[in-house]
C-alpha cells in the first residue's frame, strides 16, 4: 500500500530519463515544474541540452564576473530544491532580477554544471518571459534568517519561505495519506457541520455564530436615518381613526349612499392600516431583540443561538449508524483563551467512525492509520523531512520510520498509573501528583511514551469520571472503553472510545453527569432503533503536524493561526 | 487516470473468484463488507458454501412457511444492494428481526439461491451475534416511500434510506476524486481560514463569530450573584482613604516612629487599592461592552469584528503566490436570507490557484477537472448512479458520459449576448431583458447550455461592471478575464478568472469600486513583491452533487443542511 502510494505521489517526477523534459510540464501552465527536474535520482543531469520554461521566486541572486551574469536560486514551491539559473547582462536587467523574493518565467536550456558543483542540473537563460519585481527596501522577508515568531507577523507572505512552505508540503501530503488511508478501507468521508446547535462535550467553550449583531446594527441605522414614530405621531394617528370612524357613524345615521358610506369605511381602514404599522415601527429598538429581559434567538438566522462545532462526532455516529465506515475530516473551534503554543481556535480534526466494531478495533485502526502517515511522509516527502531534520529537528525521520514500524504498546489507564507510581518512587519528579483517578497530564503521557516505552503507546479503560458520557461503560463499572495514542515529541495524538449503544446505559449516564436529556434525543434515537456497536478516534490534525516535523509551535503547522487576540486575513 | 482511479476505487470488491470471503473482511472488523460480496462480477456466487460474518440494518423484512424462517434485505452502507438473509426460527425471534431498522450481526454460510431468483447469492444463518431491535410503531422511518422533504425533518436517520445513503456514497466519491485529481496534477491541499477577518466580495452577508454575547451574559449572571458596589460602596471607599491618609499625616506631625508611619501608609495604599477595585468593578456593565456608543469589538476574541469565510480565494492566492499550484476545499457560509432549492447558509467549495496561469490555462484545468469527476462516477459509482437513475433522473448517466467525453464549446460573453438576442428575436421568451451588461440569469445559461449548444459552455470575458474587483483588466478596458462554466441541469457550476496581478490597476479598481484600500494591503502585497501572473476557480460542490444525481433540491444533497430557520443537530 505504501508502495502504490509513492508511486502515485511521485508519478510527476518519474519520467524515464530519455524522455522530454517539456513532457513533464504542468498541465495547465507552460511551465514545468522545477520538482519535475531536479527530483530524479540523476539530479535532472538526463535532460541536460533541451529547452524549458521554468518560473519561480528567487531565493538568492547574486551578480557575479563584473555583472556580466547573475545566478538565480530560482523555487517554484514544488519542492524544496532551487534550481540554479544563469542570466547574462543582454538577457535581462540583473539589478531587478537578483533581489530576493523576485519573480521570474524564464526559457533556457538546461546544462551540466562546471565539475564539482552541488547541483546536477542549471539553467542558462535565453530570454526572460516575466519579471515581478522586489524592493529589498520594503520588502518584509529580507534574506537573512528570519524566525517563526517573526513570520507569524507576515501570514501572506510566509509560505515564501523555506520553512512554512516544507510545512505547507507535509501538511497536503498527510490530508492526501488520511484520505487515501480510509478510502483503501471502505470508509466514506462525510461532511458533518462547522455551524452547530448541538454540544458534543456538554460544556466546551464555543463561539456563537450570529447575524443578531449586524441585524441590530442595520436596524439602528436605518432608525436614525427614518426615526421612530413618537407618542404625539401615535396619538395623531388614532385621533384620525376616531375622525374617520366618527365619519362613517354619520353618514350611517344620515342614511348617505352606499357609496359614500363604503368610501368612508375604506378610509376608515386605511387609518386603522396605518395606525397598526406606525405601532409596530415605534416597538422597534435598536440593537439586539429582546424578549422577557432575554436575547431573542427565534430572531437569529437559524431561529436558535448556533455555534461553531468542537466536533464532528456525534453527528457522525448518525452515518456509521447507516453506512458502516465513515469518518470527517474538517475544521473545528474551540474559544478558549489558551496563550500556549498547542493550543489553536481554529485547527483540523480527523474522526473517523466504525459500526460493528469495538473498542480492540478502534485501536488497530488508529495503529495502522498513525503508521500509514508516518510511512507515507518516508515514501512522498523525504526531500522535505530531511530539510526540516537538518533545521530543526534531527530526530524527526527516525520517529517516522520507528512509528511506522514498531507494534503500539497497549496498556490499561490502571497499569499506566501504577507505572507512573513506581516511576515516582524511584525517584521520577511530576508536577502534578498520581493517583487512580486522574486526568494523565501530559508529563505523565509523555514519560510513558518517551521514558517508559520508547515508542507509541495506547493507553486504554480510562475512568468513567474523567471522561465523557458517550464512551461505553466497562463490566467494572469503574473504567470506560476510551484509549488514547500516545507518541513521543507531543504525547496524546489520538483520543477516542467505543461508544455506548445500550439506551439505558447512555440515557442513565447523561442524567448522571447532569446534561439535558432533550438535546441529546436524536442521538439517542441512534440506539433506540437498531443499535449497532460502534467506535471512534480523533486525530489533532496540527498536532500530527508537531510530531512529524519536530516543530515547538502549533501556530507554524498551520497556514492561517487563529487564537486569542490574532485572526490576520 | 481513470483506469487507476477505478482500479483503487473497486479494489475491496474485486477478489478473484475462488478467493475466500474472509480475506475480504474489513480490517477492523470482523464482518464482511456486503459490497465485497455482491458487487463483484459474478453477484457473489463464487463464494457459495463459504462461511461469513455480516452485520447491518433490515431494509425488509417478512416470515415465511408460517413463521419456520423469515427473509431478511440486510443493507450495511458500503453499496446500494442488499444480502438476502435466511433465518430459520430456532436461530433467533423472528418477529425482533423482521421489522425494517432493525440492526443484525449474524454469521452464516453463503449459498446459491433458487432458480430464477434475483440475486446471486443469499446467506443461510447459523448464529445471530448481535439484534438492535426497532419498534415499528415508535420508528420514524417506515418501510413505506418517504418523500425527501419528510426526511429533512429527520437528518439523524435519514442516511439509512436508500436515496440519502446513495448521495453520500457519490459526495465521498466526488470529495476524493476532487483530491485525487489535484493531487496527481501537482497541486497542494491548503487549509484556508474559516473564521477570517477579510471579506472577500467587498459586501456578502456575513456571519459573524464572536464571544461577546456569551461574556456579556456570563457577566450578567455574575453580576446578579455578586451586584456591582453602589455610590455609597464607593464614597464609604473613599472616605477610608480620607481617613487613612490622616492617621499618616497625624503620625507624621507627631514624629512617630518609622515603624508605626511605615504600618499606616501600607493601611492607606491598601485602602487605595481597593478604592480602585471598587471603581473598576462599579463600571461593569451587563451586556455586550461598548465604547463611544459602539460595540468595543477591542474586547471580542480576536480583538477585533470576525466572520465565517465566504470563500478562501484570497488567502489562497497568497499561498500560490509562493507554492505555485494549490486549491482549497472546505465550507463557507452566506448569511442570505433566500429560501431557494439552491443556496445553503452552509457549503462546501473546491477552489484552485494556479500561478504562472493565465485565463485559457484556468478554462483548460476547469474542463479537465470537471470531465475527471464525471469519468470518475462512472468508473466507481455505476451502482449508485443506476439506482438516481431509476428513481429520479433517467439521464443522469448519459449526462455524465457526455460531459467527460465532449469538448466544452467556448464562447466571449459578446458572442453569448448575440447569441441570446438572436433567440429572442427567434421567438424565445426570457423573463429577463438580454443586453450587453446584464449579469446572465440562470434561464441564460441554462438556454446556452441545454438547448443552444447542448454540451457545457464556458463563457468568458465579461464586463468588468458585474465582476469582482479582483479580475484581471482586458486590454479593451471593458471587460475582464472572467470565465463561468455552464453545465445542462444546474446552469453555472464554476466561475473563475485570471487575477489582476498588476499592482496599478488593481490598485485603482479598489478604489474605482468604493472599497477601502487598508483591509486588502495584504492582497496588494502579493502584487507589490514578485507578482506572478495567476488564474482559478471556484466549484460550488453541491452544485456538483445536483449536477451529477439530477436531484433537485440542495438540501438533500449535503448530510446536515443550513438554512434559514434551521440547523439541525
Amino acid at each position: 500500500m505504501a508502495t502504490d502510494s509513492a508511486q502515485l505521489g511521485s508519478q510527476l517526477a518519474e519520467a524515464t530519463l530519455n524522455e522530454s523534459v517539456s513532457a513533464l510540464k504542468a498541465e495547465f501552465s507552460d511551465r514545468v515544474p522545477i520538482r519535475s527536474i531536479i527530483s530524479r535520482t540523476d539530479g535532472g543531469s538526463g535532460f541536460a541540452g533541451q529547452h524549458v520554461r521554468i518560473g519561480g521566486w528567487v531565493k538568492t541572486g547574486r551578480k557575479a564576473d563584473k555583472d556580466a551574469f547573475a545566478f538565480l536560486e530560482l523555487n517554484d514551491g514544488s519542492c524544496p530544491g532551487n534550481l540554479q539559473v544563469i542570466v547574462e547582462a543582454d538577457k535581462g536587467d540583473l539589478g531587478q532580477l537578483v533581489p530576493t523574493g523576485t519573480c521570474v518565467v524564464v526559457d533556457g536550456v538546461l546544462k551540466l554544471p562546471p565539475a564539482g558543483a552541488k547541483q546536477k542540473v542549471e539553467l542558462r537563460v535565453e530570454k526572460v518571459v516575466h519579471l515581478g519585481p522586489v524592493d529589498p527596501a520594503k520588502y518584509p522577508l529580507p534574506k537573512t534568517k528570519l524566525t517563526l515568531e517573526f513570520l507569524r507577523d507576515v501570514v501572506h507572505l510566509r509560505s515564501r519561505t523555506n520553512t512554512i512552505s516544507a510545512v505547507a508540503r507535509i501538511r497536503n501530503a498527510l490530508a492526501y495519506a488520511t484520505h487515501t488511508f480510509f478510502q483503501k478501507h471502505g470508509f466514506l468521508y462525510v461532511h458533518t457541520p462547522i455551524i452547530t446547535t448541538s454540544d458534543c462535550e456538554g460544556a466546551g467553550e464555543m463561539f456563537q455564530v450570529t447575524t443578531l449583531i449586524s441585524e441590530g446594527e442595520r436596524l439602528e441605522r436605518e432608525l436614525i436615518k427614518n426615526p421612530a414614530p413618537s407618542e404625539a405621531d401615535l396619538e395623531a394617528a388614532k385621533l384620525i381613526i376616531k375622525e374617520k370612524g366618527d365619519a362613517v357613524s354619520q353618514l350611517k345615521s344620515a342614511k348617505a349612499s352606499k357609496e359614500e358610506i363604503g368610501a368612508a369605511v375604506a378610509e376608515l381602514k386605511r387609518a386603522k392600516e396605518n395606525a397598526l404599522k406606525l405601532e409596530e415601527r415605534s416597538k422597534l429598538q435598536p440593537g439586539i431583540p429582546k424578549k422577557d429581559g432575554k436575547i431573542d434567538y427565534t430572531q437569529d438566522f437559524f431561529a436558535r443561538q448556533a455555534f461553531l462545532t468542537v466536533s464532528g462526532q456525534l453527528q457522525v455516529e448518525s452515518y456509521a449508524c447507516a453506512l458502516s465506515s465513515v469518518y470527517t475530516f474538517g475544521p473545528t473551534f474551540r474559544a478558549e483563551n489558551s496563550h500556549t503554543s498547542r493550543h489553536l481556535a481554529e485547527f483540523w480534526m480527523v474522526e473517523p467512525e466504525l459500526a460493528f466494531a469495538e473498542l480492540k478495533d478502534d485501536m488497530n485502526c488508529a495503529e495502522a492509520y498513525v503508521k500509514f502517515l508516518c510511512q507515507w511522509l518516508l515514501d512522498n516527502c523525504s526531500d522535505d523531512m530531511e530539510f526540516i531534520s537538518r533545521q530543526f529537528d534531527k530526530t524527526c525521520i527516525d520517529r517516522l520510520k520507528m512509528v511506522a514500524s514498531t507494534p503500539f504498546e497497549r496498556i490499561t489507564y490502571t497499569e499506566a498509573v501504577e507505572l507512573l507510581i513506581d516511576a515516582v518512587k524511584n525517584g521520577k519528579k511530576f508536577e502534578n501528583h498520581v493517583e487512580w483517578g486522574i486526568d494523565l497530564a501530559s508529563e505523565h503521557e509523555r514519560f510513558l511514551t518517551e521514558v517508559k516505552f520508547q515508542k507509541p503507546v495506547i493507553v486504554y479503560n480510562y475512568p468513567k469520571g474523567i471522561k465523557a458520557f458517550y464512551m461505553r461503560l466497562n463490566d467494572d463499572n469503574k473504567t470506560v472503553a476510551a484509549m488514547d495514542v500516545l507518541v513521543p515529541k507531543v504525547g496524546e495524538l489520538i483520543g477516542g472510545s467505543q461508544r455506548e449503544e445500550r439506551y439505558d446505559v447512555i440515557h442513565s449516564r447523561i442524567a448522571e453527569m447532569g446534561l439535558p436529556i432533550e438535546p441529546y434525543e436524536w442521538y439517542l434515537d441512534l440506539r433506540r432503533f437498531g443499535t449497532v456497536k460502534h467506535a471512534g478516534f480523533g486525530l489533532g490534525f496540527e498536532r500530527m503536524l508537531l510530531f512529524a516535523t519536530g516543530l515547538d509551535n502549533i501556530r507554524d503547522v498551520i497556514p492561517f493561526p487563529r487564537y486569542p487576540g490574532r485572526a490576520d486575513l
